[in-house]
This record gives C-alpha cells, sequence and structure tokens, in this order.
C-alpha cells in the first residue's frame, strides 16, 4: 500500500499546485471596455452547454450503472451483491470525476482569456505566462484526478475490477463530452468562417458575426473540456488495463510508482518551463516537454534502482515515453508550417478546392504509417524486453509502456490547453479593439498553440494505441478469469475475422455520424446569421452600438450538440454488444483488434489531414500563393473546413470510442461468454 | 483429370463465343464522317499506351520471374531446380496471359465505341446490344482465360504451387496496369473537365478541348484494360488459394466443376440477356447479372448432386454468390442517382464545395459496414457451414465461397466493360456531330453503365474480400508444408500486432501515391491545354477547320502514367518484403491480416464516395438544385473531382494491391521462415 499512497500524497502536490495557478490567474487584472463583458458571455455560453450536456448524460449514465449494477464483475445472482454496488458506485464516479475535470478546465479557460488577452498589452511574455499556468491548471487538475482516483479506488476495493468500472465511468462520459464539444465547437467555427470570412469578407473574430462568440465557446466546451475528458479517460484506461494485468504478478507498485513520478515530473516540467523575452514560445512549449521526458526518465530509472525494480520493466516504460514523443513529431512533421507538406498543400490551393482535398487527404493517408510502425514497435519492444520475465510479464511490458507513454501527459494537457485559450484570447483582444501590436501578440501565441496541439495531438493517439492493445489483453485476463479459459485470438478463426471486419468498420460509422451532426448543425445556423445579418439594421455595416444577438447561435450549437452526441457513441455501444451476443468473447477479440487497426488509422489521416488543411490556410494568409483574399486562398479555406469536423470532432473522438467499446467489452465479458449465439 | 479437362473445353466454348462476338462487332458499319478518325485516335492512343506500359513491366516481371526461379517453391539450393523453372515460367506466364485480357479488351472496346454511336442512330437496343456483346467479349475472353490457365498448370504440374506463381504474374502485370491505367483515365478526366467544363463552360466531350481524346482513351485503358487485368488476377487467385487448401483434402475436382459451371452460366446469361425496345437499359444489366446467378445455382445444384459432391460445399458457393450480390446491391444504394445518399449529398452541394466533400465522405464511411458485414458472415457461414466435415475443410469452405462470388464474373465483366464502351460512344457522338437524338440515347446507356459499374465494384471488392481471406489460409498451409509447423496468428502476439498495424497502414500508402500521382499528371496537362488555347488560333472560338494538338495530352497521359505506375506498387512490396523479414511468417500472418482489414474499408471508402459524388453531379445536371452552371453545380463538379482518383484509381486498386501483397507472402514464406530478424 506504500506506493498508493505515496501516489495520493502526489496527488495532492499537485492539485496544489492546480489552486496555486488557478488563484495566481484569478487575481490578475482585467482590461476596461467591454473584454469583461465579452468574457462573461463565453463564460456563460460554456457553463450553460456542460450544464445541459451533462443533465442529458446524467439518464444514460444511471442506466448504465445500473447494468453494472447486475452484471459485473459478475451477474448479480451468480457472484457477490457488493461488489456489483462498489463496480456500480466506482463508475458514478468515473463519470463525476471525469465531468469535473471538463469543469474545473472550462472554468479556468474562461478565466484565464480575458487575462491573457489583457497580459497581451504588456508584452508576448506575460500574455504567455497567464496562458501556460492556465493550462497547468488543467493539466495538474486532470492528471492528480486521474492518480487520486486510481489510488484510492485500489486502497478502498484492492480489486482491478474497480477500476475497470471507474475507467468505463470516465471513458463513457468522455465519449460523449468529446463528441458534443466537437459538434458544438466545429459548427460554430464552420459557420462564422462561411458567413464571415467568406461570403463578407470580415476578419476572423469580428463582433458583427453573430457566431463569433459561440465560436469562441466552442474552443473551451471542445477543446478544453472534451480534450481533458479524453485525456483523463486515457489514463485511466491504461492503468486500469496495467493494474488487470498487474495484479495475478504482485507487480502493482511499480505502477503507482511510475504513475506518481510521471504526475511528479509534470509538475518539474510546468514550473520550470518558460519562454524567454525574445524566445519563441513554440519552442517553450516543446522544450517544457523534452524537459519533463528528461526528469521522468531520471526519476524513473533512480526510483527503479533504488527500490530494486527490475530494470527491463523500466526499459520498457522508457520506450514507451520515446515513441510517444517520436508520434508526437511526426504529427509535428506532417502539420507544422514549416514543413513540406504545408508548402505543398497551400501550393495545391493554386490549382483550386478539388487539388487542396487531394493532397491534403494524401499526406494525411501518408502520416498513417510511422505512427503505426512507431505503435506497432513500442508494443513489439515492451513485449520482448519483459518476455524473460517469463509469464504474462510480455503483456505487462505493453500496459506499463502505456503508463511511460502516458506519463508526461500533464505536461502535455498544459500545452493542449494553452491552444484554445489563447486563441479565445486572440477573439477577444479583436473584439474588444485591444489594437493591433496586441492582435500581433495574441496571433503569436496562437501559432504556437496550433504547434504544440499537432504534437499533442498524435502523443494523445499513440498512447491511446497502446493503452488499447493493454485493454485487449486485460479483456483476455477477464475472460479467463470468468471463465477459466485463456482465449488466443487466431485470426484464422472466422468468428474472429468476422468480429475483425464489423469491428473495423465502428470507426468509420462513429466518425461518419459526428461529421454528418457538424454539417447539419452548421447549416442551421448559417440560416440563423443570414437571417440577423438580413433583418437586424445596420449589423452589416457595423453601425455603432448594434449588436448580433450572439445567444441564438450559442443556443443553436447547444441544442444540435446536445442531439447529436448520442446516437453516434451509443451505435458504436450497441455494435459491439450485439457482435458479443452473437460471437460471443472470440467475435470480441477480433472485434476489438480490427477497431483498433481501423481506428487508428481513421484518427491518424483525419487528425494530420485537418491540421494540415489548417495550416496551408494560415500559410497562404502570411502572404504566400496570393495571400488573403486569393483565389488559392478561397481553395485552403475550403480544406479548412472539410478539415475542422475531421481534426476537432471526429479524429480526436476515435481514441475515445476505442477506449469505450474495450471497456464495455471488457465490462460485458462474462456474458458473452455465457449467452452468445455462436461463441 | 476429368474435370480439368472440361474447363479446358468450357474454356474453349467460350472462347468461342468472344471470338463470334468479336466478329460480329467489328462487322458493323461505322458512321460516315470524322467518327472514324476520331476512333482512330483513341484506339492508337490506348494501344500506344498499353505497349509502353508493357515494355516497362516486362523489366520487371523479368526480375522477379529470376528471382521465383531462385526462390520458389524452395530455394533453389535446396529444392529441385526444374519446379523453380516451372514456377518461374507460370509466373511469366500469368503476366502474359493477363496482358492479353487487357489486350484484347482494348481492342473489342476501340473497335465498339464508334460502332455503338453509330448504331445509336437507329435506336437505343441497337446500340445497347453493340455495347453489350463487346462487353461480353471481354467478359468471356477474361473468363476463358482464368479457367483455362488454371485448368492447363494443372493437367501439366498437378502442383497447386505452380498456380500460385501463376496467379502472382498474373496480379503482378494487374497492380501495375490499374495502377498505370487509372492514373492514366483519371489524369486526362480531370484536366479535361477543369479546363472545360470548368474554366470555359463547354460540354464534356467538346473537340476544341485539347484533352478529350486523351479523356476517352483514359477510359480504355483505365477502366477496361485495367478492370480486366483486376478480375482476371481475382479469379486466378481465388482458384490459387483454393487448390492450396484443396489438394491435401482431395477437393480439386469440385473447384474446376464449380469454375466451369460459372462460366458456362455466364455464357448462358450473356446470350440471353436482352433488353426490350421500351425497357430500361440498366435493369437489363441487372436482370442480366441475376439470371447468371440462378443459373449457376441451378447447375452446380444439379452437379453436386449428379456426381454426389458433398451439398455443405454447394451451400458454401451458394452463400458466396449470394453475398456477393448483396454486397453489389449496397453499394447501389450508396451510389444510385435514385436513392437517398445521391440526394442528400446534391443537396449539400447547395451549401458549397466543403459540405459536399463531407457528406459525401461520411456516406462513403457509412458504407463500410454492411459490406464488411456481409464479407465477414460469407466468411463465418461458409467455415461454420464445412465445420462438420472436419480437417481443414472449413477454410475450405470460405475459398469456394469466393469461387461461388467469382463464379458470374464473365456476366460482371460484360457489364463493366459495357460502361467505358457507351462512355466513349457518348463522346463521339458529341465529337461526331451525330445530333441530339443520338446523344440523347447514348447518355441513357451511359447512366446505365454507372449503375451497373457501382454493382459490379461492390461485386469485386467482396469478390477480393473473400479471396484474400482464402490466402491467407493458404499461406498458414504453404508455411506449414515448408516448416511443418501450423503457426496460428494470434492477435495478442505482438510480432503479430505489429505486422497487423503496419499492414493496416499499406493501402493508405498505396493511394495516397496513386492519388498524387493522379494530381501531379492533371496539372501538367491542364498547363499544356492552357498553352494550347492561349497559343492556338480560333480553338477557343472553335473555328472550322481548327483542331487541337489531341496527341500532346495523350503523351502527357502516357509519360506521367508511366513515370507514376511503378513507385506506389513497389512500396507496397517492399514493405512487406521488409515486415517479413524483420518478424518472420508471424508478422507476416498479421500483416495480411491488417492489410485486407484496412484495405477493404479504404477500398469501400473510396469507391463508393467517388461514385457519390458523380452522380450527385450528374443529379444536378439533371435539373436539381438550380441544375448546369449553378453554385451548387460548380460544388458538385470539385466533389466530382475529388471523387475520380478516389473511385477509378486508388479505390479499386487496393483489391489487386491486397492480392499481390498475399501472393508475395506466400511465395516468400520459405524465405521468412529461414531468415527473419525476430519471427
Amino acid at each position: 500500500m506504500l506506493w498508493p499512497v505515496i501516489s495520493l500524497v502526489v496527488s495532492i502536490i499537485g492539485i496544489g499546485v492546480a489552486v496555486y495557478y488557478y488563484k495566481w490567474v484569478q487575481a490578475l487584472p482585467v482590461a476596461e471596455g467591454n473584454l469583461n463583458q465579452i468574457g462573461s458571455l463565453i463564460r456563460k455560453g460554456a457553463f450553460t452547454f456542460l450544464k445541459r450536456e451533462y443533465r442529458i448524460l446524467r439518464t444514460f449514465l444511471g442506466v448504465v450503472a445500473i447494468i453494472i449494477l447486475i452484471i459485473f464483475p459478475s451477474p448479480i445472482w451468480q457472484g457477490s451483491v457488493s461488489d456489483n454496488v462498489i463496480a456500480a458506485v466506482a463508475y458514478v464516479f468515473g463519470a463525476i470525476f471525469s465531468g469535473l475535470a471538463g469543469y474545473v478546465g472550462i472554468s479556468i479557460a474562461t478565466l484565464a482569456n480575458v487575462r491573457c488577452a489583457t497580459a497581451a498589452r504588456k508584452g508576448l511574455v506575460p500574455a504567455y505566462t497567464v496562458a501556460f499556468r492556465a493550462g497547468a491548471v488543467m493539466g495538474m487538475a486532470v492528471v492528480s484526478a486521474a492518480l487520486a482516483g486510481a489510488a484510492l479506488i485500489h486502497i478502498i476495493t484492492g480489486d482491478a475490477d474497480m477500476l475497470m468500472a471507474f475507467s468505463l465511468g470516465a471513458s463513457s462520459l468522455a465519449l460523449f463530452a468529446k463528441a458534443g464539444g466537437g459538434i458544438f465547437t466545429k459548427s460554430a467555427d464552420i459557420a462564422a468562417d462561411l458567413t464571415g470570412k467568406v461570403e463578407l469578407g470580415i476578419p476572423e473574430d469580428d463582433p458583427r458575426n453573430p457566431a463569433v462568440i459561440a465560436d469562441n465557446v466552442g474552443d473551451n466546451v471542445g477543446d478544453v473540456a472534451g480534450m481533458g475528458a479524453d485525456l483523463f479517460d486515457s489514463q485511466i484506461a491504461a492503468f486500469a488495463a496495467a493494474l488487470v494485468i498487474a495484479a495475478p504478478l504482485g507487480e502493482i507498485d511499480i505502477i503507482f510508482c511510475f504513475g506518481a513520478l510521471g504526475l511528479l515530473a509534470s509538475i518539474f516540467g510546468v514550473l520550470l518551463a518558460r519562454v524567454k523575452d525574445n524566445g519563441s514560445p513554440g519552442k517553450a512549449l516543446n522544450s517544457g516537454t523534452i524537459l519533463t521526458c528528461v526528469i521522468f526518465a531520471v526519476l524513473s530509472l533512480i526510483a527503479s534502482l533504488v527500490f530494486k525494480f527490475n530494470i527491463r520493466i523500466w526499459g520498457a516504460t522508457f520506450l514507451g515515453m520515446l515513441v510517444g514523443v517520436i508520434i508526437g513529431f511526426t504529427s509535428d512533421f506532417f502539420t507544422g508550417d514549416d514543413k513540406k507538406p504545408v508548402a505543398k498543400v497551400a501550393e495545391a490551393c493554386q490549382s483550386g478546392p478539388a487539388f487542396t482535398i487531394l493532397t491534403g487527404f494524401s499526406y494525411g493517408l501518408l502520416s498513417i504509417l510511422p505512427s503505426m510502425i512507431g505503435i506497432g514497435a513500442a508494443a513489439m519492444g515492451s513485449y520482448m524486453l519483459l518476455l524473460p520475465l517469463g509469464g504474462n510479464y510480455p503483456m505487462f511490458g505493453i500496459a506499463i509502456a502505456a503508463i511511460g507513454m502516458l506519463s508526461i501527459v500533464g505536461m502535455i494537457i498544459s500545452n493542449d490547453a494553452f491552444g484554445p485559450i489563447v486563441d479565445n484570447a486572440r477573439g477577444l483582444a479583436e473584439m474588444g479593439n485591444l489594437g493591433d501590436e496586441v492582435l500581433d501578440i495574441t496571433d503569436k501565441l496562437d501559432a504556437a498553440g496550433n504547434t504544440a496541439k499537432a504534437i499533442t495531438k498524435g502523443f494523445a493517439i499513440g498512447a491511446a494505441g497502446l493503452t488499447v492493445i493493454a485493454l485487449l489483453a486485460a479483456f483476455q485476463e477477464i475472460v479467463f478469469s470468468a471463465t477459466g479459459v485463456r482465449i488466443s485470438f487466431d485470426v484464422m478463426d472466422p468468428l474472429i475475422f468476422f468480429g475483425m471486419l464489423v469491428g473495423a468498420s465502428v470507426p468509420a460509422v462513429f466518425s461518419a455520424m459526428l461529421i454528418m451532426g457538424v454539417s447539419r448543425n452548421s447549416e442551421v445556423m448559417v440560416k440563423e446569421i443570414h437571417r440577423q445579418f438580413d433583418t437586424i439594421d445596420g449589423l452589416k455595416e457595423g453601425k455603432d452600438g448594434v449588436l448580433p444577438e450572439y445567444e441564438k447561435c450559442i443556443d443553436i450549437a447547444t441544442v444540435g450538440a446536445i442531439k447529436e452526441l448520442i446516437p453516434a457513441g451509443l451505435t458504436a455501444i450497441i455494435i459491439t454488444l450485439v457482435v458479443g451476443f452473437i460471437g460471443g468473447t472470440m467475435a470480441m477479440g477480433g472485434f476489438l483488434a480490427g477497431n483498433i487497426v481501423s481506428g487508428l488509422c481513421f484518427a491518424m489521416l483525419m487528425s494530420n489531414a485537418g491540421g494540415l488543411w489548417d495550416n496551408a490556410k494560415k500559410y497562404i494568409e502570411d502572404g504566400n500563393f496570393g495571400g488573403k483574399g486569393s483565389d488559392a486562398h478561397k481553395a485552403a479555406v475550403i480544406g479548412d473546413t472539410v478539415g475542422d469536423p475531421f481534426k476537432d470532432t471526429a479524429g480526436p473522438s476515435i481514441n475515445t470510442q476505442i477506449t469505450v467499446v474495450s471497456l464495455v467489452a471488457s465490462v460485458t465479458a462474462t456474458l458473452f461468454a455465457a449467452f452468445s449465439i455462436f461463441g
């Protein structure tokens, strides 16, 4: 129990850092003028959405909790009732923790956006510091909550199954939070761009545009709350998978040790990272990531030597971390605005929108290979490293590599939350008329945020990849403990092959439903914006004192997202259950494998192609190939619009879809084993 | 030996039918005017490309033949030299047969296009009959060649491995023929559309457009020659896989019996199918397909009863055929112009190109699920059906289901070749000024060709899916006979998982390279077209007697396609070898599984999304949502351009890529078993 308790202590330190930075940000001044007023609108809009979203999800979570109560860890008519009660409670707490992480994120981000814009008047460094520390609040809060949750459940129940239930709670909330937030943010973004930039030719954050506040709200509910829930979920899932596999091996300690050291490394990283007066904020973010990696590697090596953990386990952890960084930088190559792909796509924009789409899509396809090799090599390497230890150790190697990859997640979240905060600050600087100098600074920060985002996204997908492989092993372990049979998933078995083909289709169907949701929703919003331009006198012309009805657009985004967020996730879950009840645990093994493989492909394709189009547009806006207003720019805007739901709705939601499906399979494994038609 | 000999006889009958129809078409009159001249240009262009393509491939095939001579069926330093010589010869013959199929196809198609246009002056039925019988020449020639090749090799060598080599020859030619033809046709098509339809607003086949002949050449080299090579390859691969699995079971007879009956059914189908005077040509094509299915089902059932084949084997064959038809009609749902998806995409065109792309892409994603369920269910069902027979029979079930799915391929090819012939006829009718009435008839035939094409494409992908599952089993069998170990491909094995992740990336990389090839090539052609419009006096205005330099565009398409066709295919093969030599036969098993799963996903996504965009454009051109020239139409043209390389270059080439990679793995299996680093 030593290491779980130490983990709890480190979590409390992490929460302390979060509270300290929260108060620090909160105490900062806000510029006079209408900044406060616009900021409040954004904050109110974000919280309204969150409340309505959580209200809808309450019902869903309640139903699932009851199902868990009946069937997990074993059907209520077979096992102990109290275990099932604990599992159901753990599930609910998983969801609550995840929801809280989103809540905290929104809360700090919507305080920080106005303060960051204000601080930008004093220069780049103060503005950077506000955004980075606010991001760190989110990073520390999420990772501390995850570590504390895992530690608490372990201390109280000592049963890895309960952490599975906790994890399922976290990821079912994350699934819908990502989908809902992603639909909200992209509906608003697309509608604002099409009516503002394309039709009227007004700037991105012009206050005349009725969708402009909704767009800024979207950054918060999509990128901050959604992303927080996502990475919280990945971390918990990695812990759960590792614990399920580690429990029979008696290797619980090292998981909590490395978890605690990862958080500690992120705390140091956050405290030490800063940008120099004339330095680049993008480099500052990246050097913070590298620093955190080095600290974690050193700390975990020392711990392994001092506490005599097997050094091979450390090796697997290190390998996982290393590959995570490599995958991150691969994403950076494919989406970075100083690299060849962005320049090539921007060049293709000159030949029209069709070539823009084809070129970006092709690079997106190419970006799949290096990441897949990375994930595959990490899995294989960590397995082989632990092979000499025998038993189920090799599988444990994959699980601990996932923990290693996620060790620096505190830093990753801090960097990632930086993005939407400075994006909001940029909008506020424009809407609040803070002047060109301030806009210039927030633009620089925004670009840095985009680069960081590309790296963290690649990282998140890589981490999810390793985690779900570990979850597959955990599934096998759970089936083994339920049935006494250690099933192998031979792809030549037709049940497994059947499962694999169907499982591979699920990320496609899931993505399609989300993308269609965004399309539908933004079309409704475009109509509303046209209505306002047509009926509100003086709005188009920017007459003094004439304001659009911002709330209407926020309301459309909210209602639409709420309506669309349930079906896609539910479809994925229902297909999983149907396959399980038809083909049993064998088909389910294939299903999960197919789901992982195609899910990773589509996630990488969409995230990278989307990021690429976005940055190609920015590259042209920087004056290349004709600059703003040119035909190339128009083509680039179309590419960017296609990329929006790719990179911010469907792409990053696939991680969560894979995790949820893997956990659902684990939780219902005993049922599939007992009641399937062919299995 | 009875059934192989009967197969040979039926093949000769098939070839007889092909020759008869060839002569029949050849004897038809060609309209006076410049039709003959334009037709000759097309014919010459197509043959020039084919010759240059085959010349390049000669070197490649020679190198591979030498490699086979050294390593297959067993390394020359271990096994019998004469076996290796036979295998190398079989490989070369496979390539030659496949090349001949393409040659025959081009030859008849470029005779039929002018004669179909001429016949259209007499009405729909005569024109339909010309195109259909010309298509049947191709269908009969391809299937007869495949059946005869398989039978001959079996009669001469009695060794299923030799058919593997033959099959690899056929599919390596098909891989490059599809890629090369696909790049040729879409470069020309896109360049012609962008400069003609979009920039100048002139009709599709306006003779002023310098790319118009190249576009028509492309239909022949891409759709006729490429598709013929593809389906020839699928059929041979299905035979090879089935024979490898069937040999130890002593079930050779039934394979040849069903193969012969399939060809016979297609012959009857072709002879009996006709369109009524006021009937719809689309319905005539479909009813021909259904008729062929019924004939095959009845004949094969009778044969099973008379010759006392196990009725379960017939069941598996029937199941395969049934699922093929279902998958075909699924494709029809997603791309048919009287179905909801086309109408929805056309509607989305009103909101601009971004929504066009997003909606079409989403439907493409959705279309993956039903086909995957179909393929999975066919594999599972045929496996289960033969489970009571024990041994390796269940795997044989999957292989024979693939044979069943491909039984009606003669009819499928006939329908598919119909498309490019009437497409060409439409162009010729316009260029040759045959009048609006003739254009009207060829338009109707063109639409019917599109519908048939969607069904046959879905069908081809489904057949390839089942075939490659059977090839995976054949790979296992070959490794078994080489090493004595029957490997199982457990996805929890990290070597297999590693292979799976890398294998899943290959179709993505392969597609990306092809799409980029099309983009590059058509950009070059667009520049040439602009040059001609700028420098040739009176061309734009359509001054009498002023003609563009058609040959220049044909030359660009040819040179570009030749340059681009090798790298993509070679990359896929090299990655396969690298994975094999790193991870051995285990990694290779995973690699093939991953390759199949993601390959099917991407193939279906791209084929169906592409077809959908094409038909949405036609739907608008028919006067919906503003009709030709409207903003919705402009958006639809962009969607169609994106869809062009999706549906006619990358999408349908993926089948072949999967087959080639599977065969390469089988041929090199003994090397991987002996020399891999980790395996």
